[in-house]
């Protein structure tokens, strides 16, 4: 068979190139006689391909030096409970931004730690919106601000980053947007990511924290959810996701040579912009997030009639397109269009959605 | 370059036909026509993948039913704070047993959540055996017993299984032990083990645990810190490590193909063997182990002059020898000889240290 377009919201699609170059290198990295895998994560060789991942990242985010970049393990799952341990620094409560099932996962674990202020929800509307930071409400006493910039299953996108005007640091998990588009690191107090949507295999999560955050860690806090632990150790406190790092160095050279995220960012404009289009022109699909908040990454939508659900799903996959069913949670279709999904694959879901849409009007 | 002889302690080598069947499935998998790192945890492919992986290991290690398998991420050193937050129970101290490096870290990381009893240690010859089981001063009050079937950094093993004559839960890191030989799973109340040296690549953590010890978690413990969770997800309740258990599979069906533990156990005793004989009969190298817990698995040794560890690690790079500096705490020499080393392999390595004596008697 040949390779299929897989929408997938994570773990999803890599780039082609990517998985030919770590085929190739599979039983011997450059010429080091050893698979990526075999490596010591402490010798010569390892450390050289951590470094590069590092360095890359540091120059396509533009992360300052005040920062500091962990590869860590455990999933933005384990972040949930990590940001409230390692943030609230003796404070005894955070304000979180409640968009969806994500920042409810966030917001259900912290309240294991301290007072959770609900700064600003769109539940009212079922989560299609992201609240405009007037409606915020934001507690003086907060130790940070958390929210999810993107709402994987909800499909909601903030296309602003909050502006706190305070030194209250922002959390953001960037799960399923991290280097979609340009980023001002500055604006945040720690960034979060799984490297399973946008950067490479699951099993490694992204930690970008400002350092003067670190240190002031609760008490009873496993040192394994210590970042000061692994900021100190370069992120080698214990063994880190090897090879799931030498797979995102690849995407990460793969990015530079697209031109990095600015390139990106017009590239997801216009590929999402191919369905949002035809969302508007026919009501035959219909997607429920406001028009200014619709994700450039996770496309939510549904077809008129629920009973041709089956159908849809079953005709893209004959022709290649897979994984378009919507999460279990909302019903309905989703497909995710991250930077390693060709234009092709979102010209050959539109074109079939197309069909189908005639074939049942 | 050819494929050398790769004795490093973890991240360790592999078997090659497991590398050059994930090198041949790289881009399609079973004409999936997506990697097994584009895979949702959540499709039909990876669901089958993961099924077949915890049957195998089920198979190979004689799991009975009333066990639990999870696959988590964190490696060992999670597990050190998980199982005193898990297993503890309401109880106030636990047991330990202080062979070396990885029981130390064990034991530091438990006094975060009880009071440890160290019940036996072999510290007062610098970690040098096994401290016989007529030995150890058991807490009737601890919830559970800790030991370290192998330590990687000093090579000591225990050839034998502790036999508590109780109810008190018997809890295993078993890192750089696991499969290795037969195995009682009905001894113990818990297994843990990262997959990095026996059983696969970094960022996969296997724990095999009695059900009847779950459900108690101490509050304030991580969502992702409690087994329960784990299991009643069946390992899904976020991301696993998918590509990791993908390879893992793949090394347990080499094992199977193999022969299974059992065949395992007779290798290893003959290709660690070659080792040992070789110190008893010169006093160039020296092991510095009790000879009845000599490790089968991580082999430490000096020179008679470590002026010439340089020299001896240069000479055995230079025959494609690589990673047998002994870890830093200890310094010396260090062959881990895992089950995918092949016999050839140690071969190899002694004939160079019989040529190196020589040269240098």
């Amino acid at each position: 068979m040949e390779r299929i377009f897989n929408f997938s919201a994570g773990p999803a699609i890599l780039p082609a190139e990517v998985l030919q170059q770590a085929r190739d290198e599979m039983l011997d990295w450059h010429g080091s006689g050893m698979s990526v895998m075999e490596m010591s994560h402490r010798g010569k060789e390892f450390m050289s391909i951590a470094a590069k991942v590092e360095a890359d990242l540091r120059e396509l985010a533009g992360i300052p030096d005040n920062y500091k970049v962990l590869f860590l393990s455990g999933g933005a799952s384990s972040q949930f409970a990590m940001v409230p341990m390692n943030l609230l620094r003796g404070k005894k409560s955070a304000d979180y931004v409640n968009t969806g099932e994500w920042s409810k996962k966030a917001i259900k674990e912290a309240k294991k730690y301290c007072a959770v202020n609900i700064a600003a929800s769109s539940e009212d509307a079922n989560f299609s919106y992201a609240p405009a930071q007037d409606k915020w409400v934001l507690d003086p006493a907060a130790a940070y601000v958390h929210y999810t910039p993107n709402e994987t299953i909800g499909g909601v996108e903030f296309n602003w980053v909050p502006d706190l005007n305070s030194m209250v640091p922002l959390v953001a998990d960037m799960s399923s947007s991290i280097l979609s588009r340009p980023l001002d690191v500055t604006r945040f107090g720690l960034i979060y990511a799984g490297a399973q949507k946008n950067m490479g295999p699951a099993g490694l999560t992204i930690v970008i924290v400002r350092e003067d955050l670190l240190g002031a860690t609760m008490s009873g806090t496993p040192t394994m959810f210590d970042y000061k632990i692994h900021a100190d150790n370069d992120s080698m406190y214990n063994t880190p996701p090897t090879y799931a790092m030498y797979i995102m160095g690849l995407v990460l050279e793969w990015l530079k040579r697209n031109g990095g995220l600015a390139v990106m960012e017009k590239v997801n404009i216009a590929k999402t912009g191919l369905l949002y289009d035809l969302f508007d022109t026919t009501d035959f699909y219909h997607c429920p997030v406001a028009r200014s908040d619709r994700s450039r990454m996770n496309v939510p939508f549904t077809l008129k009639d629920a009973a041709l659900d089956g159908a849809f799903l079953q005709q893209a996959q004959a022709r290649g397109l897979i994984q378009l069913k919507g999460h279990r949670s909302v019903g309905g279709m989703r497909a995710s269009i991250y930077n390693a999904m060709p234009i092709e694959g979102v010209a050959a879901l539109l074109q079939f959605m197309r069909e189908f849409a005639s074939d049942h009007a």
